[in-house]
């Protein structure tokens, strides 16, 4: 058993786990989101496995450094808090959670240095109650509760991509390639339409005047425009002119 | 084209999709997190497609539903406000959002009678500049720079995942099954053992006893237990004194 990893995050323990190819797509599952940690108790059919290698594909690191193990005990012996991955267990007193505040808690303790894990059942049958009942608590993913079809790799995915999330290096909102017009900016451009179209007369009855313009510049402040799009927008307008003119 | 839907969702638009399977896993995903329309553009294999129909399985009303459009401008003639999921664009001068950035934006659009639309490209090349230049935003999923490999219906899984997350439905820790303990049935189980125990001369020295007494009721109150852990504590220990006396 030797195990790979940049940083504390949690272990991958996949239970039972059926289909070799289910493996590697739960071994990218957790790259996507640079989980690398993982590993196997009992795989059905024998370890290593060649389907699973050709499934990870560029996480094939991953198979690699994978932990094997006999029975679960072995595999969270060392783990400090294990969650369980399962839309059942509800019989058993235990905290039963959303991926997103499993996450926070995951971020909490490896912070603190403890080894956490996240356990997820066979493909079929999903976790039994005496795995459940080696878990500190347990994580729903709160799907629809009239359509369930979650396979391994996407149980693995949502929970990698909450690990990922709770990590707030997430930027939420960028403007790509973006210099915004300055205020001035804007101003000279709502300027030279507002006399161009004085000019030709767009600002007709002489009463509803200061209203239409006071709507126009509203406008172009509105619009969030780029230094790119102002200089765009006085080039179309001097053609415009010039072209009629 | 029938669309479906209790309450305004955002409609998933799939730009140019290749294999039907991929179009059937895709309404799996959305199911799964409540979305159900769908709409397909220009679908390579054409449109009935039995490949998605099997791999849709329960999710097969989603197909029966689809919108079915020649071109994107058709696909998304109605929709007040448009995200295209992609890794690229960044060329495009347009807001790039975290997936629950945009899922947030979402549910305030369809709350206030928006209908928004997510678009996501086809498998292999994913969605083209002049499909993203549609767009009133970009989603990019905070993937690890050195792996992507999300599929189609992944990036839908986790879309649709956070647009449910957003909508404040879901529960964020529930102690299944679980009747607490009061504070006086935790305090009648801690005098329990503290008379059996000062019986048993375990607390010894007599200097140290008050420390040691103290230690262990602060034990019992933090272990969470519940009303029927402490029957059980107290069933226990009047087995042990039972079976020695």
């Amino acid at each position: 058993m030797t195990e790979t990893g940049e940083g504390p995050v949690p272990a991958i323990v996949l239970v039972r786990p059926q289909m070799g190819e289910n493996i590697g797509a739960a071994a990218r599952a957790m790259l996507n989101f640079g989980l690398d940690r993982m590993r196997l108790v009992a795989p059905r059919d024998g370890w290593p496995n060649p389907k699973a290698t050709a499934m990870a594909s560029g996480a094939g690191r991953i198979l690699d450094h994978a932990g094997l193990f006999d029975d679960l005990a072995g595999a969270l012996a060392d783990c400090d808090y294990v969650f369980a991955t399962t839309a059942r267990g509800r019989e058993l007193a235990k905290p039963v959670l959303s991926p997103e505040r499993a996450m926070e808690q995951a971020r909490a303790l490896t912070a603190a240095g403890k080894k956490v894990a996240v356990m997820f059942g066979p493909e079929r049958a999903g976790l039994e109650n005496e795995d459940i009942a080696r878990a500190n608590a347990i994580i729903t993913v709160p799907v629809n509760p009239e359509f369930y079809s979650l396979n391994l790799a996407q149980s693995v995915l949502l929970l990698a991509y909450e690990w990922r999330r709770q990590g707030g290096e997430v930027a939420h909102e960028v403007l790509a390639n973006t210099d915004h017009a300055s205020a001035v900016e804007v101003e000279k451009l709502a300027d030279h339409f507002e006399t161009a179209l004085d000019r030709a007369g767009f600002f007709f009855p002489e009463t509803k005047a200061p209203g239409m313009k006071l709507v126009l510049r509203n406008m172009w402040s509105r619009l969030a425009l780029t230094t790119s799009d102002v200089q765009r927008l006085h080039g179309m307008l001097r053609q415009l002119l010039r072209d009629r003119g």
